[in-house]
């Protein structure tokens, strides 16, 4: 297990990699209470012996308020107390309600999260920011809170399915569009068998990945500037995720290529850098346009956590590489989107 | 209006006393959303005009997640954004809720709280702490969260039923009994007719109470020392309240005069102070005593918050105006519980 510490969230977080599930006692002493899906426990079972065990559904669907009840229940049948630590283990889904979970009961226990998905590993664990959907709006309630550590453990990719590698790499692309125009080289070489098959590159890939979203998130905790970038893709994204039922990585997929097109307009980004990153999303499985509703998806914009008046702070690129972040009106992007959908 | 500020949660409160509901006014100038109870919004509906106002249903039997769950959709049915404020205006319930709600709506939009009840003024409008009960479980779940201001207009005394007075001064008599035994004794001198009668002696015993608690919070943000004395009474009220379905002021004076019986057996304190605490108690409308299921009770007390392991973190006296706090085994409580019960 190698270690290394990062201060976000008021406190440092252990950043764990190479390490393997059982680390956790060498992590923490007290009890703890995992909470995981149905589809980590059936794989992973055997991991967890000895430690209660609270499930929860899978999927984006169950990323609601009604199943956090259900974990504080359970929490309270068990008799956890404030001493004892809740260990979220599963991909994003499962990490941002296991933290939002762990905030809420009792005003807050101790969190340790396990993400086993690449979305999970190289984006959602990272940060702090956990919550649920309410209705078509994604992460309309939830909290900032830290997690002790952060536990990486290669062996739950054994089993991880090609959709969620699928799912994963979008986050991976974005990273490589706002921050890394290296990686964004090294991907093109690439593609999702290669990085299936050779274990050591993934490694390398998420370990590169997670010191991105990482150095973001200390710079600026609290999403005042630098984080915003991590939204690049996401404003259409989570729009046009619940609506059309899509995998967060397809639909955060078709935001970035709608932003590379709107950065056009704004920013002078070039269209050939457009087309390329279609070309590298495609190389990865990912969809890069569907038709939708522009008016559908203008109303449920207009609920986004990053609106303020009548505009949304809106992630552009400049160059692969290279985001910033510029406030857009409404107005603008529903004129912006139309002409796209012509 | 007078403001003074006080630093907890992080960053300072602005506690705004002698001040009149539309000084909001000058307090916070974007956008504001009310919420409210039926009773408040009912005799005061006119000081709302011009603001948005989410309706809640009173009583404690209505400090739930669902009711929450309804605040974040009306939130964001207003299209509300994290540049509003949201002001919960109300009794303690109401005060917890809207907190609640404004921590985890976005993940935090800001909170101004207009305290309209004694107990609120003097206690649970104070310190950040906030929630809803998760079945027979008092405030189970929820999150500590600063507000901007905290707004005492005196106005909503005239309006406040006499039963709510009664229900507050047991907070105060807890004030006193574990900090200041000179209030104690002025509060001998007086009964609830006299402070309802008397709009300048309350305020100024209001003030004082607010200033005890803001101190405790202020020294003591996290609850790991100082803070745990204001759960004096809470311990057993917290367990019976429920239980016996007992408005809190009930239920925490019936907990201080058996925390006061413990405190005989565990500190020496004097039985005869306990007999002062049960006259005053009784003076202002209060019960000290009623028939318990020790069972039953001591079950609940074993999924209290403050408790750590097999012990609970319990607070007792030594004397009139002195609290301090000792860890009490759960067989300890349930030996004398059972004793006072003979």
């Amino acid at each position: 297990m190698k270690i290394t510490t990062a201060a976000y969230a008021g406190e440092p977080v252990k950043i764990c990699t190479d390490a393997s599930f059982k680390d956790i006692n060498s992590l923490f002493t007290g009890n703890t209470v995992i909470v995981t899906d149905e589809h980590v426990f059936y794989l992973h079972e055997n991991k967890f012996a000895g430690r209660p065990v609270i499930q929860v559904k899978s999927g984006e669907e169950n990323k609601i308020q009604s199943a956090v009840d259900r974990i504080v229940t359970e929490l309270l049948e068990l008799n956890v107390d404030k001493s004892w630590m809740l260990i979220g283990v599963g991909g994003g889904v499962l990490t941002d309600m296991a933290g939002y979970a762990a905030s809420i009961y009792k005003r807050g226990i101790k969190l340790g999260l396990v993400p086993t998905t690449i979305l999970g590993m190289t984006d959602a664990a990272i940060g702090g920011k956990n919550g649920v959907n309410v209705g078509m709006y994604k992460n309309m309630v939830g909290t900032t809170y830290r997690p002790q550590f952060i536990l990486y453990d290669w062996n739950f990719l054994d089993t991880l399915p090609k959709d969620e590698f699928v799912n994963g790499f979008a986050e991976i692309i974005k990273h490589a569009c706002i921050k890394d125009v290296g990686m964004f080289k090294e991907l093109q070489q690439h593609s999702i068998e290669y990085y299936i098959e050779n274990r050591r590159a993934l490694v390398i890939l998420i370990e590169k990945n997670i010191a991105i979203k990482t150095a973001i998130v200390v710079s600026d905790e609290h999403e005042t500037g630098e984080r915003y970038l991590l939204n690049f893709g996401h404003t259409f994204g989570h729009a046009i995720e619940n609506l059309y039922r899509l995998p967060h990585g397809h639909a955060v997929s078709i935001g970035m290529q709608m932003a590379a097109k709107i950065s056009e307009e704004l920013t002078g980004f070039d269209p050939e850098s457009t087309q390329m990153l279609a070309k590298l999303s495609t190389q990865y499985g990912l969809p890069v346009s569907r038709e939708i509703d522009p008016e559908k998806v203008l109303s449920l914009l207009s609920k986004d956590k990053k609106r303020q008046g009548s505009g949304i702070n809106f992630v552009l690129l400049d160059r692969i590489g290279n985001g910033l972040v510029k406030p857009v009106s409404l107005e603008t992007l529903r004129s912006l989107t139309k002409k796209m959908m012509h």
